[in-house]
């Protein structure tokens, strides 16, 4: 790192060192760190526009609060790159998202500064709550301060709304920072902007309310009984009614705001004002998104993680290639543009990712029958359960790892009713530099043991377009196509789409002694693996299985039969998975062919590029390689 | 069915027929609903309560709406008695909770009344939302209307916070029932009782208000770009700043009430007042739980699901045995208690069931560190990460079905962290009567795809406290233990506690060619079929396996060299189950036993005894004998 004007961050190596500043001097760290961060995030790319709007709430936060003995706990924390600027990772920054590196999220695993888990939205209210009150309970000698970090779209999960609607449990002290940068508001409703709500910091106004309430506690007027109906959305809803304030004043939790976000020394001062309050508070900051860089506060949905740039001019480096296959998400959003023109039934779902998983070219085609619902996922397959209870025929776009959100509705709203709803599970498998919380490993096993399920994952483009072309045929009950993040392998991905038969695999050819049966892309590089070995001598057969449920039993007799070595392959975790089915097939046909199941090991798999991860997981074409000409 | 006092009833077999009555006979009919509930269920036990305080609202509903084209969503369905009696089921009514009877819940599967699934809460407003919008855009020429009636500790949860926040997602005229029973509600906070809010149903405002709406988004005014944000909290957030009325108002929903739920003609002409409107909309009932049979208003919440009781005194009949061994739950909750006493790193979680978890217990005796957070899963699992992470050891007591709600938070906020949350999993396994909605059956399948999980089931009381005691001894990471239902086996339950050592199952006794690996209870109903064979003379051997995760690999290692022939046990879906676990085991370390494996198929299970449905899946006594001396 060459820059020549972080002065005062370079003499930052940890918070004591921030807070030995003068507060005057915060607005030039701020400075420092966007010159810092522009430059670090314009050739090793990551999510900017969110760290440069915290960049303030970032400094004041570890200037006010005694951290890590304070603990910060960001939600989904694209927000907190600052965060790791401030502490000792500056160096490290580099390595960000980068196998072996610093994760692009807080991980406790990483730095006692990161105090909680994030990647998952919404968690943080919860998760804070549950340490406050540790905090508690466990008598401290100095109260340790708990913050939760939350952004406006992440609010909006149910899990926050619990975690909210909880928070006035117990008395308990928690700061709740709601960080909001107007993305995910439409300007032409609600009527924030001219809108100021009064600061009433008064300490003497707040400890005579939290007095009251901890001596009513005490002596039992608010008896342990009802203690769980405080607990109640009835409790908001009935303040309000009562015309409280708002609706967090409803739930017993203090309100503050709004404040404007990027005046670093104000928002100091404010949380000294209410740091030593009793009783949860929530504090409401404005920022912007992208702050400090004009390109990015203009267009920020594209600077939400915009690649690779140049830091003086702003032009992002783009490589268009019209020769490179598309998207998976690209051939998805396009193909159901293509299958909604013929089919009225047709609508899609996507939970706050309608550029991410490429449904927004349905949006723009269709938009009656497309619904950004936001971050709910919950929402989003019960909503998709109830279009589909009255005959449509619903897709719900959802990566594999946010589809677990959905996991009781799957079963309970959807599988029980048999219900046609098409899930397209986004970034099924590993997805690289987004890390251990992104990783979409777990849908096979935990979609497997629901019935009435059919599971499939084409291996390329072509197959994902027949796959949507099936499910939506007619009326065949819950039906998941999972495919991984990014390009597939197919220029000419736009053939004319045909019915696969549901259970039916496709012998790709065959072998003598070892057969390899894959799901999904990871077949191709299994292809280069045969290639390779049958330049070794080994002649190992191909199969591509299609679906994971119902397995193709044809197939399974025939391996079963011919080979004496089998070999599963799948981009998902070898628990329960897709290797698993096959095993059981086996078991159950009383045939005992030697099995080897590669895929995810029963690990929690950190950051890297996704073909390091899949050397790491033993699922790149070396290791199927050393597998078909092992001897075991 | 020989009650004399049912004339009226007699008469509707459907509710065309309810609709010919004038409205003046409504109460009339709302007294004989009752009489034939309180008859029925005196002696075929059920959920009492809900569906006694639900009868008005029931016979306007339906005497209103143009069921079954119009479609009424139940939350839960513990109050759709009354419902099921005037769809035509009434005969049948005597059959409900029964094998091939009725189910206890609305169910599709049963009835073209049942408009949609209903078991779990919360799921009424989203399921209904699908259904508004998708009569609206399959352009039907009646237009079809859908009402959602949830109650007040439904409404709580996470997934119907989602639900309410997109119902303004674009135009549509669902109507949501708010069924406020008062049970979830302290009245010592809040002021609902005191409070009418004006009733303002005239039509001509509300007509204006939606037409303006409408005409807003035809013009691209409300443009779709920023549709999305219509969904977000920050709406509702935004609305209740600007001093907008309440929440409901806030995210474009017309509120109307409370109105009272018992005066059955009030609730038709105000059903009729707003049921032409357009726009969504909430009222508000306020009913009383167990309206109309005195000891049910007096004790609520024994009076939820009685049992049998004396119709004309009121008693509950109630076999109390001393001999009898307790209940599992009694057993985790008296335990738990033992433990705490010791260890004051221990807390408990519960999401709205300290009853009939017995987590009560652990409140009563020590109500600082016991929270019941209502249903909100979701928020169970990931306040329970909260308190861990700052070195408490929660229990996390959750019903097996309930807990795929907090499926993602297991995943993301406490295994990826390995942090000391014990998972008391309670109804675990086939539950009975309850039904399709409510069997325990996935945990297993779901959970063991989880790196870092330690997953048990004891086979009875004894293991429970052992396994207990040993999830605090230290930190352990993730560890859930799962147990069934109802009694247990052993009157003498309170043993010392001994520590078990993590992945030890235990040998019950050698056997020659076939060897049975059990974990649970389901481990004693083995031993009776293998005593059974020994007298056939077949002699099979018995482990407990006790672990499911990690597994006991010394005892598979001898099983596999030992016995031909294995039979693996469970009470769950055999589909990536424990069964698939040990086959894993043996693939991986090339052994080719014969296995067949027993438990749940990969089917949806209807309501039952647990012994019918046991001997429906192939694992009960006789069934398990059969496989011992089978010739496979």
């Amino acid at each position: 790192m060459e820059l020549d004007n972080i002065e005062l961050l370079k003499q930052i190596n940890s918070p004591a060192d921030l807070r030995k500043l003068p507060v005057n001097e915060l607005p030039r760290v701020c400075e420092e760190i966007r010159h810092f961060m522009i430059d670090s995030l314009s050739h090793n790319p990551g999510h900017f526009g969110s760290s440069m709007g915290a960049v303030e709430l970032t400094v004041a936060l570890h200037y006010v609060f005694d951290t890590p003995y304070d603990r910060i706990v960001w939600d989904v924390g694209h927000q907190a790159y600052g965060h790791k600027i401030l502490t000792g990772r500056r160096d490290q920054f580099c390595t960000c998202r980068k196998l072996n590196g610093l994760s692009g999220f807080p991980n406790p695993a990483e730095s006692e500064y990161d105090a909680f888990i994030a990647g998952h939205a919404s968690n943080s209210i919860s998760a804070a709550l549950g340490m406050a009150i540790a905090t508690q309970l466990k008598h401290e000698q100095k109260e340790r301060k708990v913050i939760a970090v939350i952004g406006d779209a992440a609010i909006a999960g149910g899990l926050a709304f619990e975690g909210l609607n909880n928070a006035s449990i117990s008395p308990n002290n928690l700061i709740i920072i709601l960080n909001d940068n107007d993305m995910a508001i439409d300007h032409n409703v609600g009527g924030l902007n001219e809108y100021l709500v009064n600061i009433t910091t008064s300490r003497g106004y707040n400890k005579l309310r939290y007095d009251t309430y901890r001596t009513l506690r005490r002596l039992n007027l608010i008896d342990e009984d009802h203690r769980g109906a405080i607990l109640r959305f009835n409790n908001s809803l009935k303040a309000l009614l009562t015309k409280q304030q708002n609706i967090f004043e409803g739930l017993n939790i203090r309100y503050f705001g709004p404040i404007d976000g990027h005046n670093v020394i104000n928002i100091v001062n404010k949380l000294n004002d209410i740091k030593e309050m009793t009783g949860p508070k929530i504090i409401h900051l404005r920022t912007i998104k992208g702050k400090g860089y004009a390109p990015a506060e203009k267009e920020p949905t594209i600077w939400h993680a915009p690649g690779c740039f140049n830091p003086e001019t702003g032009n992002r480096i783009t490589t268009t290639d019209d020769q490179k296959p598309p998207k998976f998400q690209d051939v998805f959003g396009h193909t159901l543009v293509e299958l909604a023109e013929k089919n009225e039934k047709i609508t899609v779902i996507t939970p706050a990712m309608p550029t991410g998983s490429s449904s927004c070219f349905m949006m723009e085609r269709f938009p009656q029958r497309s619904f950004d619902v936001g971050i709910s996922e919950e929402h989003a397959v019960t909503f998709a359960a109830g279009l589909a209870k009255e005959g449509l025929q619903p897709f719900c776009s959802i990566y594999s790892t946010f589809l677990q959100r959905g996991f009781d509705e799957v079963i309970h709203d959807v599988a029980i009713q048999n219900l046609p709803v098409t899930f397209c599970i986004d970034r099924a498998g590993l997805v690289g530099e987004d890390g251990v919380t992104h990783h979409g490993v777990f849908d096979i096993s935990y979609l497997r043991c629901i019935p009435h399920m059919t599971i499939a994952a084409p291996m390329d483009e072509h197959y994902l377009r027949h796959l949507m072309y099936t499910a939506q045929l007619s009326d065949r009950g819950p039906f998941a196509i999972r495919y991984p993040r990014g390009n597939g392998s197919q220029v000419d991905w736009k053939c004319p789409m045909q019915e696969i038969p549901i259970g039916k695999g496709r012998k790709i050819h065959d072998g003598e002694e070892v057969a390899i049966l894959s799901v999904g892309p990871i077949g191709l590089v299994a292809e280069k693996a045969i290639q390779k070995a049958r330049e070794a001598g080994v002649n190992a057969a191909l199969y591509d299985m299609i679906f994971i449920k119902p397995l193709d039993e044809e197939i399974l007799h025939e391996a079963a039969k011919k080979y004496k070595r089998i070999i599963t392959l799948e981009d998902g975790c070898i628990t329960g998975g897709f290797g698993s089915a096959v095993l059981e097939f086996m078991a159950d046909n009383g045939y005992s062919p030697r099995i080897k199941r590669l895929g995810v090991p029963d690990q929690f798999i950190a950051q890297g590029t996704v073909q390091e991860l899949h050397r790491l997981c033993g699922i790149d074409e070396d290791s199927i390689y050393s597998t078909i000409i092992g001897n075991w």
